[in-house]
């Protein structure tokens, strides 16, 4: 996963692009850059500038003199998800900017093509060198092949070609370009802001809205999926950005898994409020729950994971009292603030060093009272394992997991950094492929008193439906029903952007 | 305000200290420091080795391989706050580590001495030499002058001599002793873990629980006021420290404001949950709270800042439902877990974007509703306004911003960072000295429909109270009751520790 | 200018190629990298890691862990020369590593291409995408596109299509490649060493010999102008690399300029030594100086600018003696070992605390003493003109300032990076063409009492001369005789690597 | 060994205090610091403002903000050296700046007392404190205690109690002070500037004149031995420091080992030029020397380790030549300019990486030639074995090794940081005693075909006279010759500064 963001006509483009990234950034953690649009007198030409580093935004732009050398009036920035293995290489960080037939381009991606091999195959026959081991690389090789002479067009030939996720802000000489898939896989929004001194419009484009509110400019609309949006400056001043559409899918697929964690729960995606879904993921968990307060027993107290997954809990509660099951929200886990990318560990006192740097336990609020533990979804299970064995130290009468999403049974090819198959906790003990017994089995591992999964009904019924859509989102990771076939040479997947 | 701590008798004590001073990061961020007492064999006696800087404990101890030279059978270490002018020295890095007549002394403190400037001026006059600015180092200088030949009673004699508050921890050549003022301002508490697999045993000393709990040690009792606590090899054997007494204060003197804010929820200090007073805070301003939901309008939701105020919301909401004024808890603000102490804000575009990066509101929760905003205290009040322009956004049909304890009308001398009188928000403006008029005036200035703030008695019904002691706790920043008298020298402070 | 070297059949082929880019640093300060070629066994072929950075080598490969994850068979690094500009860009720094039709190439270049833009143009409109701005990356491109299947022929197809100067080191998938080009204007020397331990046996390729001796390995030869050598575990094995060659060109065109300022003096260039050379240069500046020990005046003291200029005012003063002119040589300035790269200037008392910070003046030897100053060349003077200044304060009876090259008349597109023909001292004063005239005004702006050029014929004299060969050396800086025909286009160069 | 610098009355004393450092970097490279006496206004006093820190001086001042904070009128400042254990603590970097009766004082010092154990040990015994474990921290406390009210009375107060060797910068107040002990072993120089713009002048003290140079400030005379200088705002204006004289000492105990090696040559230090005086060096050991050119055979090759021996080796050179004994000054071998303080080494190929990476040997001027190699001294042997080892590799005729001063055999206790008796490289070998024995077994250890060392006599004649004094020199370190009685206690002396 990636964060992208765009800004075309202002006075502080990488500034701005700086406070929007640092706003996406969970949406990436390993690296982040920008590339800036400048008008050079001399040249008469836009050129473009650039600045990229590993680490968090804030680390990688340190330096308040680095602003002074990204002077311009457009800028795309990208925040990288940290994977493994070759993607540590500083050639992966993006934007990518180029030189190219028409001029330049710079690219920032979030997303995961599907038929990258055999088109990294085709244009390697063809001659094409890759400099970097993302997906991202080959929609600028398309481009630059395509007999079209705008860059619209060029990047249109090039997304008719590719297949899989993407959503995509993109600088090309003085126009920026943004760009979804025809699924719709990625949330991609656009915004706009008037200058307060100038009257200026800027047009915004961002992964999530809340890039827009920390720079105070206003939501328009998404990026539908399948357009190909174009702003340049006739666009602003016509106030009127051009788009063009790629062909439609069969149907829609957006990313289930951005409502349940991904995205920041005070954004807009998919045209909707992640906050609210999120209660609605938890109020569905109570109606499905079946803990219950037990007669002349405590009442249940309910914890959230913090942050991620504080309003599940809310509406959990909520519901659950509505239900006539008592429940209380408490703060049991508290988030330690200081946990930073360099957190060292010297001496490793114990494996769960880790989770106790984290979090702590509020004890008089978990001690000899049944627990019900709100959790988003349980990958690995490690961490799950450790927080459960922390908690246990307050001595609550009960603990009871309840997480509120389906198993994740699947990997992802679409963009999401989950592990292989084979890692995933679903697939960790060998049963005879009986659900129950699965659970039963993960339960036992991880060392709650009871586990239970919100059911895919409970999932479906709890994020947005769009008319006129026989089927709106992507469930593959919890139903394994994936929207664009992949092949086999594709799944033992390397690399997301 | 600092955080302290020490422990004695374990196979890793700095790595020990780091987690310590990790835990207790909340209490001082400008600076941090370890001291390590070892065995040198060649010299046949306890040396020490230190290794200190400024900046967060993690940024600190960024190395691993700082571990490596730091091996010994004790240390203690100190975070410092964050001060203006002087403390920015690295002369003022803490804890003090010194050569004298009896050996080496090693000393980390928390407090603020109120005689400091005669005791300084006294000692100069004798000779004595200050390297540093902060009233810590006045304390060796006592300690060496005794004419005890204990370490021990050479600190007691020190003490005697000093008046305010102080919390502290000190390494004297083999011995670890532990002090706290008569008045007991500052928390201090006595813990112990077993080494799972030698079975032996480690004294722990540190300013809050949260500390114990990071490296899985037992909380065993306070160092109670005016206890000087030694412990030693002899003591670990015996597993029964020893202790002296300084002579009794005429009442207690506990910082009420460690619990209305400054320690850790998830802490025990003064042998109370953090957590259980700020729910107790929050409960006594529910029942003190006029705003009430109205009739055909919508449900008050109840938001805290968070994370300080969370319990104290929680609390509120418990008791407003209990008391039949509905309310609903909500998570309205989300604290960005990105922002760090090296955030730069290039271009600021404008004023409020340090707290647009701290914080992001969730409109659905806020829009058109009534909002209760919990806060634990106003001091300069330049946030609260931001936040509160910030919370505007969403248009909430109201804001009612209720603090869980009482205006802050008076400094502090005893070791909490408030600025001076003029500074505080409670005297900005100019009123005939009517408390509801400098209330309005507030109210007005933030820029919220209502404001309350928890009444004195409220704030006292919430803490726990002591047996056999006619006054036990300061609330001098609320009330102007000064347990020691500070004479007007003293009063312009510059110095915190 | 840039450096290059590479290893192959090493145990520890990163850490090597550390030392010979440490021995290279005078060669390019602005960037360093180094690829390794390790073979994996999981996935059975050759697998390419990098870490590559801005700075000095010893910056850029700061910290020992680096070298853990760099381990493999075979290495190739590369120093980048600061230049102006775009090349500040990550996206520059070699060795450039791609994957392309037969596997993984990783490249490090050493000189300038003259047909560069061409290329680009042809290839652009073929559809290639460019990442970086530097001439390097065409060779892939080109040599990705040939019909040839083994990476040598593709090599070779891609060499033949480019003009002008290069020496490059590759690796492509398990074998290293090493191109000089048919003009040989850029160094590049073939090395062996044989593992006292192992007996194993390493090639290596460099740019000057003195990357060998770092390394305690052996000088074998130079690869020839034109020659494209092989090296695999075959040629190990054999102990006999294969070589093809390109087509030969007219006339060979070895940089003369690497002789007279840009070589190190410890190393062999061209088969011949730079110290030797130098020294000749010396010798034949004295036969060609006019400035002679005035009767009953002191004796003349030769100072060389250090440390580039001390071989050839030794050869200068044992020249002078033999030929009766007595002259003692001193060493009246001395070079500051601690100025770094970032040595910064506060306050900036004067315009020429830099060469201040830089070199000391020992008053002694040069207080009323006639004075020869020896340095190698003169590019834009405001460092000759400063340090002139500086001598001035030790107050010497006259200095005659003697460069040991002839006047810099004419910009380098081979490589070296000379300023525009603007900036070139030698065309800043309006003259009539007049070449004395010209002198004397550079005299005068320098300020010195004398200024002596070496002559051309002087500068030819000195250096070793090939057997067959018509016309050896490229002079094009002192000439403006250009081996390779430059189209106007390229004239206004911006890069060199 | 430590440098230190002073200056008074600028506008820019931050400024001009690191450029001085910068020039003084070789005496110390370990730590420095800068304290700036500052007017302020509303306190209507001197304020001290510090910056200090481990590195070399460009590192510690690495960033133009620090220098914004350090705005005053006067400034001292400090380069410390390189030594072991204890020293490395933070604690121990000067200057030391603290408060006491009087006000602010800061010091700097370079030098060390040999009475410190015992005064260390009668001011515990008075209840003092010790911070760092310096010999310099007793001064201050001297001070302290003394009963004069003006601070050069208390310092001279102080001085008059410690022995040893100092030349020490004092803030205090707003008045500079600066003194040098009555034998004078340490340099320590005042000079004068005016500003080109103001008119207005300032004074400087230095340890040696190259600090002058660097700011173009003018030499006016040396510290006396003994003499207590104070520098007000009334010296300046009456341009008339005044001074006070400790009592003499019976003896003059100038540091020869200064002239020696540490000192810069372009230094001025007792009074006389460092470069003369090195020169007179080498023409002593030529004239000492028994090493000719055998008929038939090569000219003798004269080698210098640069940069320290550059000039007893040029010095060698003339008065072979004019002895008749034939001699030519080669640069053999050549210093690397990149060298810095964190230059890792991986790998570790082989022992002499280190000198390897430091030098490299011109083959060209060594092969098959009888080499006279210049050192300045031989302390432990270990770099000249594994230099003699390198300039093997160019298989020279023979190496005669050729030392300009003799045989270090005594440990030194005021301040050099020699080892301590047993690791002296003369007393590594078991002997009967016989010199001669022992220097057979020295040159068989480094591997050299002779070894010569300067005489003792030929070391005196080599360094200037002073009128009027029976000895002049400290020569202990070669004669074991004390200038002051060193009790046992402290002969395993740990800390010099």
């Amino acid at each position: 996963m990636c964060g992208v963001f765009g800004i075309f006509n202002s006075k502080t483009p990488a500034e701005d692009t700086f406070y929007g990234l640092y706003s996406l950034q969970h949406r990436g953690q390993e690296a982040a850059g920008i590339v800036v649009a400048d008008y050079n007198k001399a040249k008469k030409k836009t050129l473009f500038k650039q600045h990229k580093g590993m680490g968090l935004v804030s680390e990688v732009f340190r330096e308040e003199t680095i602003f002074e050398t990204l002077g311009g009036y457009a800028a795309i920035g990208h925040n990288r998800y940290s994977t493994t293995g070759s993607s540590k290489s500083t050639n992966n960080i993006q934007p990518f900017s180029l030189t190219y037939r028409s001029g330049s381009l710079a690219i920032a991606h979030n997303g995961n093509l599907t038929n990258s091999r055999a088109l990294r195959r085709e244009l390697t026959e063809l001659g094409v060198i890759f400099q970097a081991s993302s997906d991202t690389e080959i929609i600028p090789h398309l481009a630059a092949r395509s007999r079209e002479k705008e860059p619209l067009h060029q990047i249109y030939d090039a997304l008719r070609q590719v297949q899989g996720a993407y959503s995509m802000v993109i600088l090309a000489n003085n126009q920026m370009i943004a760009a979804r898939d025809p699924y719709g896989f990625r949330p991609l929004a656009l915004g706009k802001k008037i200058d307060p001194l100038t009257g200026e419009l800027s047009y915004i484009v961002a992964s999530e809205t809340c890039a827009f509110d920390i720079i105070q400019a206003e939501y328009i609309r998404d990026i539908e999926p399948g357009e190909i949006l174009l702003i340049d400056h006739l666009a602003v001043t016509n106030e009127n950005p051009t788009s063009i559409y790629l062909p439609p899918s069969k149907r829609k697929a957006r990313c289930i898994f951005e409502y349940v964690y991904f995205a920041r729960p005070d954004s807009f995606i998919f045209k909707h409020s992640v906050d609210k879904v999120r209660r609605n993921l938890g109020k569905n968990l109570a109606r499905e729950s079946t803990i219950e307060q037990q007669p002349e027993k405590k009442e249940i107290t309910v914890v959230s994971v913090p942050d991620s997954s504080n309003t599940a809990a809310l509406g959990f509660v909520r519901e659950s009292n509505k239900l006539n099951k008592p429940a209380r929200f408490e703060h049991g886990l508290i988030r330690n603030h200081y946990v930073g990318r360099t957190f060292i560990q010297p001496g490793i006192h114990s494996r769960d060093i880790k989770v106790r740097s984290k979090y702590n336990i509020v004890r008089g609020v978990l001690t000899e009272r049944p627990i019900i533990l709100i959790d988003d979804s349980i990958v690995r299970g490690t961490t799950a394992k450790m927080l459960i064995k922390l908690i246990r130290e307050a001595d609550p009468e009960a603990i009871h997991l309840h997480i509120s999403s389906p198993p994740i049974t699947n990997p992802c090819f679409y963009g999401m950094d989950f592990p292989t198959k084979r890692q995933l906790l679903t697939h960790m003990f060998e049963t005879t492929g009986n659900e129950e017994e699965e659970i039963e089995k993960i339960r036992e591992y991880i060392g709650v008193d009871s586990l239970k999964y919100l059911s895919m009904q409970g999932l479906l019924n709890s994020v947005p439906s769009f008319e006129n859509e026989t089927c709106s989102y992507c469930t593959a990771c919890f139903s394994g029903d994936y929207p664009i076939q992949v092949n086999e040479a594709t799944t033992d997947k390397e690399e997301n952007d």
